[in-house]
């Protein structure tokens, strides 16, 4: 049976995936910077008789496992940039680079996706159509990798796309899917508070902007708080207050960045429309120019019902002994750009529980970790739905 | 006639007096870093027949010039560090430092106080007892080169002090001065919002701390409005608002520093005290620890009463033709470190206007400029005190 | 067809019903005040062969319609009471008493009911089982009517209730159903900020509870903006801020009253934890005693799927002329004391569209107003529910 | 010794004075209501042979005792109305009057001066000249019963005018005066947040004017904390929060009713501008529509430097047992409308410590009490500087 043999595979290196993913998070890069990681993968493929692409739509690379047989092509999807955090974990294999922390599993998806391309290249022989790999750069920040590669050609003769994130917040074992709209969309806006510098002890001669901001992150909380429904799905986080100075110095300017979520249009325009209004009332307010920007980088994430039934089929057919349960987790509030493959072809993203039991934070926490054996979860659950994809009909 | 000699010296020297202060202004230093600065002085005063005293008590410098005879000992101070601000003025001679700025006039008092210093070395056959320069670093950041100057036995010897400000909001032609209690007591403080990072669209799994922080600085406004009498002279500054982030990460923490002026110890610590009652109120607001860290740095500048009528009358015999008009300016809301030179010798500090029309910018205002002949006034009235308090009884 | 015997009586009696709700609009009565609405009631029913029990638990009614025949009983429940808010529709039927408002419709629920109870009662010998007419007072004000008439045996023998509410959102000819849990769970919180009074002018010798209290209320929007995930149905309002006195006199204390809705017990717990929570830190960062109330008065009013099936096909089978759609209009963030019935008995509660082109005003505007019409199809989807309750099976 | 025979009938007459004052306590009117109280002082002096104006520019009393002889006049001020607060005092005299109160010592004010007034019509022949008692209705509320009385002509041949506050914050036995600008300068405002009324658990569809104008009061502490000079003085309070409303109705309007002090007009000027600024910014930032009014009522208070020597020295030369200090106390935050008298004639207004032990509390407070034999105090202070002015010169 070819899957069981994948699977005594993945077995057998379930230590190299572990030796990818560890170096891949002790050198983090940023979103648009990993250039370093980039030149790791594309050493890995050397010498392996894969057709690789290299710096596509930027750091991105495409590995293409063509079976020389016919039939259709299915493309796996891991992303491998790391995020702007100070690192809190105290793991060996902590980061070196201060202030860059992958922090919300890319490592992982790359270390699994890694071992399992080379095993079904290895394989291919009992397999048909092609494989493409796309290990994508800069899912964190818009534009995204993933909008950059498609442009680039990435999905060219693809049919169907299919993605994993590991979750530190769902039990091992577990593996979760959603159909429709699975995540947010996501706008990221800018605002600029300008007022007067001065000295610390003359307030009446300056106009303080770090007073001006604040009034405004108290005010824009009733965004959600008043102006949504309580049926309606929306978050607005202000993740960025630059506001560092001298402590003696009234702040002539600040600006905040942030991050809005929903799960439509309308609210997300109601969201924007509001953000604006509340930046020039407080503007108004406190005798201020402001600027507003604000722009929508990730779409709804669409998972295909028929694309999610093959998945949900394939994993429970393949009777993986890691996998506990399989079930619909419901949307989920994070965005991703994967939604972008998602709109150019049917395609399905779906979650691989990897809670530690000792480390129970959210992505993007410093302090984020994750199972590293769930890594064979998502080897296993995504070799199944590629075996199935590829085999059947 | 000295002091018309002095007086026409002055005159003959000023286009020294702004190379100097152009030099400085092009190359300001941070506080405590003033390495460069202390060099150019050093080397300036190096083959002159003066007394120098380098690094005294950090990068400050002091120069005696002993006429040989008998008589008090009279230090003149000029200070000479810079600010931490981004120059907007366009000014040919803008600083090159990038972030560091000349925005508060120490260059012009080193640029003076040079030239006079060595006009006085030429005339100490005229004059009697000695006279003391202080080239002081690190005024503006606390504990401040005065009183690590004074440590260091600066005002060994030293009966009185004098000292300038020069200022942009008065005009040229005017000279100021006030007695008793004439600058603010300045506090510095820091506090820490600690809360939970995390993704920005699961606000529920993280506590926002930019949310609470914003929450803190609307609150601390109270503190002036709400606290104090309308007959307390207080002021409470948010200088710094360390928040910035990822705009997509919810912040773990943030840090605030600012900066408290006060007449009398009685309202600083009701200030104090209210700062670190409202900070521990928002942390069990927000369900966030919060660390509180208050240190007083300047005291209040006390202008003796017998000190400032010899300046006043100085300045009022010398009949120089640049001062239109001297008066008492009230007290003033910034803090000086010159206030420990007074608290130990009985001492002078006074203004000197130096507004020019197109830069009505306040102290520490990233276009912050000043008219460069108010120097000839700094130095002929500082000429004028020197002479009569050596040479007077 | 006794149906259609019934809805050609409706439509004769049709002005009856707007006289009824006429008059009942024009003489507002708070909430456990309704002593003239009840007495209104039980003349209306004097002299029919109905049994009356009045002050059911305060101001209720019972009218019981009993056919002399087996079979089941169905209560048909319709509210009576009014709202403290100043009517300013204009109507000429418009509240005669200041600051009393028939503003949710309970005049039209009545006006329609007592019509049709009517009705039924001359058709009872075509009918079999018992009809319960709960005439109930009180919905808008905790404990809620409900409770107590359910406490003075309203419910006995009764083995299922229906109930109505217009909707002045909704397009007339529509009808809305929704199964599970259709309507949020309600508390009511009140909080009181202590402080100090004193003379407007010293500030510093009072302790402003109007400061307090309204950064209370900037700082609870946080909990639905940070507090629930996106997938949280939550709402959080503070319906009365009681800080009214004199422009010049510091306000000592300031009472806030609010309301809280959610979708789960989880929820509601989370939402009054984190009220409570900031009250009290609020009250320490102000210096100030804070006295914190919370009640949760009506529970998540839940639709028993069968009965909902039962109103929905009795509905369509009726075809009746004037509904255009029934469909599922979702849950709705609404609170109703008819829940408590629901928790007794399988029930069923759904929605009548009444939107008034002219007067696009939600529950409890000053200016809410609606359709007179649609209290024909209230009478008739009511009557089509009753008859094919009673008469099938 | 006529003082000495005056001082002998005060201490006789003591309890008439308290008998007087309780009776006003426990009768207390509100400003422009003061009918009672009004007719209460007419009925003391009818029978006496004084000249008695009733009703003056509202319910004023001006009494004239006329002794026939040459000289100058003046006139002894005291105000009678109360305040709209609820007394929690205890007294058993305490009002009976719900919600209105004495609070500010008026009741004390008038008690004393009628009965001093008594003593010295008792003693005219003994004096030269005319003393004019002003029973001043409305000092609390603008426009004030000072500037209708001068417009009815109370002050017509009036030299000077005399006022006195006692004070529940100073020493019993302190007598305190300041020359020049004495009292503060007072504003009224009110601003008007309207929204969208609606139900409570639908936010979306409606616009809560109570987070709006809880926003406006955080935001409007920055005119004091940000906008003024350490130097200047200012106070703005929000004495009235009108947002009583239902719980779950979220409420379509707000006003806000306040209060301005300084110590100049161009103080005063920047603040109402900043109020009107915020308001509507803080308008369009939750899309509101806003009014505000604003407007100045009280001027600052001005004694006359030549008068308060006067006073000065009149208090001194007596030697009065019971005063143990008289001294400059500096200027006040309050405001008063005797500043009206001030305006038109040299005066002097000051002040007579009255502070009971455990009673420790502001004017205004609902606590508010005074020692009762300080009456002692201010009717001997009075008479000698009514005998001082009258009989010298």
């Amino acid at each position: 049976m070819l899957l069981k043999e994948i699977f005594d595979e993945i077995d057998k290196r379930q230590d190299e995936m572990v030796k990818h993913r560890r170096h891949i998070h002790e050198n983090p890069e940023l979103s648009f910077e990993e250039v370093e990681t980039a030149k790791y993968l594309a050493d890995y493929y050397k010498s392996k008789d894969v057709e690789v692409t290299k710096n596509m739509g930027g750091n991105g690379l495409r590995v293409v496992i063509d079976t020389g047989k016919p039939g259709k092509t299915i493309a796996l999807r891991a992303d491998f940039d790391a995020l702007p955090i100070q690192e809190e974990t105290g793991l060996p294999f902590a980061s070196k680079n201060p202030g860059v922390m992958h922090a919300c599993g890319h490592d992982a998806h790359t270390g699994y996706l890694m071992v399992l391309a080379d095993i079904l290249r290895e394989k291919k022989d009992q397999l048909r159509g092609k494989i493409v790999i796309i290990h994508q750069h800069a899912e964190e920040t818009p534009p995204g990798g993933a909008k950059q590669m498609i442009e680039a050609g990435v999905l060219d003769g693809v049919d169907n796309v299919i993605g994993i994130h590991v979750m530190s917040a769902v039990d091992y074992g577990d593996v979760q899917y959603h159909k429709g709209n699975t995540q947010t969309s996501r706008s990221k806006f800018s605002i600029k508070f300008q007022g007067v510098g001065g000295h610390g002890s003359m307030p009446h001669l300056a106009n303080d902007s770090i007073v001006a901001a604040s009034h405004f992150v108290t005010a824009v909380q009733t965004i959600v708080s008043r102006r949504l429904s309580p049926f309606e799905n929306g978050v607005v986080t202000i993740g960025s207050f630059e506001g560092e100075g001298s402590f003696n110095i009234i702040k002539d300017s600040v600006r905040l960045v942030g991050d809005i979520r929903s799960m439509s249009d309308e609210t997300r325009e109601k969201i924007e429309k509001e953000i604006e209004r509340i930046a020039k009332g407080i503007g108004e307010t406190f005798g201020m120019e402001v600027q507003v920007e604000c722009k929508n980088d990730y779409p709804v994430l669409y998972n295909d019902p028929a694309m999610t039934d093959l998945v949900v089929d394939a994993i429970k057919e393949a009777d993986i002994k890691e996998v506990k349960k399989i079930y619909d987790g419901g949307p989920q509030t994070a965005s991703e750009d994967f939604a972008y493959y998602a709109k150019e072809r049917p395609s399905c993203f779906y979650f691989v529980g990897a809670k530690k039991e000792d480390a129970p934070y959210a992505n993007h926490n410093p302090k984020f970790d994750i199972r590293e054996d769930a890594m064979v979860i998502c080897a296993k659950t995504m070799a199944a739905v590629t075996v199935k994809y590829l085999m059947e009909d």
